[in-house]
């Protein structure tokens, strides 16, 4: 279920109709901070040195800011009107993901259900990318 | 017809019914920036320098950068799922209006008119924006 | 024969129709991040799960850094020689408001009183900024 | 006690059952931001646009700067003296690898050619990534 | 021996053995970034090729902001009241370093007369913050 | 014909008459900041003011970053294959020091051995950097 990404990067380099500089754009940068992010939370919950659990909320986070600029840039730079007619669902994903990155409620912060989530929305727009690409 | 950002924190903070942390949120932010650009493209146009020109794009892509990452906030961390429900075009107009800050075609990067059609978005979206905060 | 680039702005904008705060620099962007401490000091206090005051804390980091960025921008790239002969106090104002921003005592760091004089800091700073363009 | 909080990754993805690239150390990163530089360095040579051509530069500036701290992280980060012995040339392919990402030569900061050495020497240091990821 | 980290630089740093420049704050930050910048105009004076002119450009801009930041720092971190009351051109001389270090008339941006200027002033700030360190 | 832009530095540095810490790469950068960790470490130990201690690892995480920030770029940009050639030691000090500075384990964050030994490295850096200018 994890992209694989330098297979991603040949699938698509090596299309016969993708003549354009491609693969600038790539969902696999927000998961892999988010992958980040996932493996803070689990490295805070196991340690109980307070130097060290700081750390991990300082570094994660500027992987979380990381998370939502990728995600931001993509939504930005990389979708148009068509694909926003084609997947209507697409700002709202966007927005949720992105919200669920910055996630900071008293609970979310350090939950690991809430970094699952949002892993399982860029999955979601990893898929629409992909297709896009395909088109 | 321009934001009064001075005003618009009083208003907001002696609103009887703010007893959020509110003022921290503000599409002044994205205006401000966004004017900068404009300023910038205008010196651009007058000088004949090219080091001053040069210096021009420098700093006139790190505004850009600054108004987009301002737009992104507001609309991942301010706006939540009952105002795009009230307002069904905010979407659109946050993507919109990313996309012109990041406006770089071969005439879009120094043309006036694009960043007029920026701030325009913006006011549409502050004018949105003070809206809720009212509610 | 050019005029500084940011500089410059004032000249564009203080067109004889221009009575509006509508310049590039604004103390309100000070304003605003300091708001910001301000509302996280309170979180902060009102909070007693780790990780959120954690969180808490780097951000607020980060917000007194763009007080301080801003004011120092202010303070360089607007105001000039006349402008400090005129309001003698600038300099110390300036001075102690980026100290005030960046204060981390051992109380002050959370202290709601020092966000306080911060913000009265800056709304001297902020006054003395619309009397000079008036002027 | 605790393994160092970002290469422990490596230890909790390496599980028996994880053949698949799905740390957070990703020789990827780097290679988008390599692809991009290179989609960047064409676009520049197709256009008579000076102010776009202003812009790439400032933003290729950007990316390769991106390019090398991917790098630098990566063998800082995620190579360990093992892996520096069982490799002897990875010192020396990051040392140049990342002095392709900030070359400048007079025809090296547009030529394709310099951006396709970058991309090769990436994909020697990815190789030899996932082999140690493998072992 | 060392900086005591924020308040306590005075306390510390008065030890009369300290000759060395062995404090955290230290002008030569500045002077590193200056010396950059002059041999930037430098290069770019020397140069004919187009894209290297527009990346010496990229490059200076970031480095001039490092100078700014660096004296911004020193000015509001490291001086302290009775500093200024002691040097009394203190305020003056840091506020026209910075001014210096912006620097972008038609001639100043790429003018060693400019930067000659900006690295006799930062000599000047260095001399005062040395003796406040014997004393 | 162009020299790459920054190496260049070396050359106009390394005058016969240029025996003063003059250039623009300088281990100093990397010195100062990881002094600066090493008061910080300081403070945090002699603090019990959870929010100042916070506040430490903050700053703290940005100071070690800058350390290896100033090292990356010594070894990437300044050192030469001939450097590597005569100090075969050079590839592995560097990344030890940058792992140093990255340092996190559950004693390391806070240890003051641990910037001991990072400030050791960083001075037989700095001996070899001095070395080769002399050259």
């Amino acid at each position: 279920m994890l992209a694989r990404l330098l297979d991603a990067f040949a699938a698509t380099e090596v299309s016969a109709h993708c003549d354009l500089p491609c693969g600038v754009y790539d969902p696999a940068q927000a998961r892999i901070e988010a992958q980040s992010v996932k493996a803070i939370i689990e490295k805070y919950a196991a340690s109980d040195d307070p130097a060290f659990k700081e750390r991990a909320i300082v570094i994660k986070e500027e992987r979380s800011d990381l998370v939502k600029h990728h995600l931001w840039v993509l939504w930005t730079d990389y979708f148009k009107p068509p694909h926003f007619e084609k997947y209507p669902q697409l700002h709202s994903l966007f927005n949720e993901a992105t919200k669920l990155a910055g996630a900071s409620g008293a609970k979310g912060s350090v939950d690991p259900a809430v970094v699952e989530q949002l892993l399982g929305k860029i999955d979601e727009i990893a898929k629409i990318f992909w297709e896009t690409k395909q088109a």
